[in-house]
């Protein structure tokens, strides 16, 4: 994996300022579990309210902690002021996403100027084990000037 | 578009009973507006739990129902004692999702025998006006002689 | 389908004149049949050299003229000063592509400033019957003031 | 990287031989440099017949030798009298493909009893230095009881 640099030094502010604006996140009950330069970590542990009809994690909210944690993997190497887009993102199901906790593991591939190649690789822990369920490819655009403040 | 003829005559009441048992869909507040041979519509009101950092329907949240909204397309061919299982899916965003409604429209593009390959396309409407959000693409399985019940 | 307008009138002499660029085309033998304001059509007769294992159009080869075709239908919406890079494309492919003649068909979905969202269809015709065999959807990005001139 | 066994022991000759039969690789000059359980390794030197418009590889063509290599890695876990199919592929171009040589390694992520998920990473060699220019997630499906013979 290659080693990444922060040009904006409160890069993990930025990044736990901006999920905490995430409603979804709190609704959904995922949480920021690490932050670094070009990577980022979140968990979501089970409740029914997640489910598909087997009562797994749904295959979207899978994809949707995965996008999220990609996505602020990108985030931690754009500038201060910046936005971050998902222009597109692409996921592998690998294993029914059978446990008590989702764990998403993002961290860039390359880095561009207006635009961050990222992935994530999400297990799901069951009776203290992790397997792998899930694989995320993702697109990202850099929004310059356009720091990532609260609506209104 | 290709018109599809169901195997299953009771098809829509198997589709809606699989969305019933889908505990994510009621967290969310989604609701299946419609089902046809090879199609599927889900609708989802805005509400601040679904939200991103600016005040958007999160693009996971987006993924969620477009891959539902597929999967339940693909799923309304099948033969009534199999489940369906996303294998992967791909979904580019066209705009923010700005707005109190999202509309995603599922339709089936080739139903082979072991696998199903769906699209959804994504409406997002604002003060009544429907705009384009996302497209899908998306990869299904059929697990034969394993009819989609509730767990336990 | 969208309609689109192309910004540059002399569209089509400028996608015409990049694909006479692409060597690859000419080595392949695929001939650009029809351009138009964001879409595009590509041919590509069978030989053996296109050919993977069984004797059909290789998956590879289905994917190099359906991003030709998706990218010169977003390339005609761009300025006349620009390129056209490719970010990325996923394809599905539908049946094998067993057939004397592909015909790949690109269309814009969503023009952006920076970003395009496009899409192929490719059929394959065999015994003068053509059947769909693949499906792609790929970003693209406008590179602005930078020409697509002949390297050299 | 997980380690994979292969339960053909005769894996690397079946797929050198499924290789050669593949008209379009020799078409296009790329050469198997590597086989082993769950991986495949590519090469492609560069010709004018390969190029894009700015005369770099094409990204089809990248794509061409991603598919295989990911393509391959997965047909050497799969039984000796199956075959091996693209589902789909999707593929991110992280720099442009310019150089004298491409390399594209496959390896497998997951070997579940129909479906393979494999990647491929492609680097580009320029004066003797390689750099990344692409990646690759594919889904594969293993055709039992069709072995992979030549056509006619």
């Amino acid at each position: 994996m290659t080693d990444f640099k922060a040009h904006d030094k409160h890069f993990a502010r930025r990044v736990r300022e901006s999920f905490s604006r995430q409603g979804v996140m709190d609704y959904l009950g995922a949480v920021l579990a690490d932050v670094g330069a070009g990577r980022c970590e979140i968990h979501l542990p089970y409740h029914d309210g997640l489910s598909q009809q087997h009562g797994f994690f749904h295959g979207g909210i899978v994809g949707t902690i995965a996008d999220s944690a990609a996505g602020y993997a990108g985030y931690s190497l754009m500038p201060a002021d910046s936005s971050v887009l998902t222009v597109e993102y692409k996921m592998n199901l690998l294993a029914p996403a059978d446990g008590e906790l989702l764990i998403a593991r993002g961290a860039v591939i390359k880095a561009g100027r207006n635009l961050v190649i990222a992935k994530a690789d999400v297990g799901v822990v069951k009776a203290g084990r992790e397997k792998p369920c899930a694989t995320l490819l993702q697109t990202l655009m850099t929004a310059l000037n356009r720091p990532d403040l609260s609506p209104g």
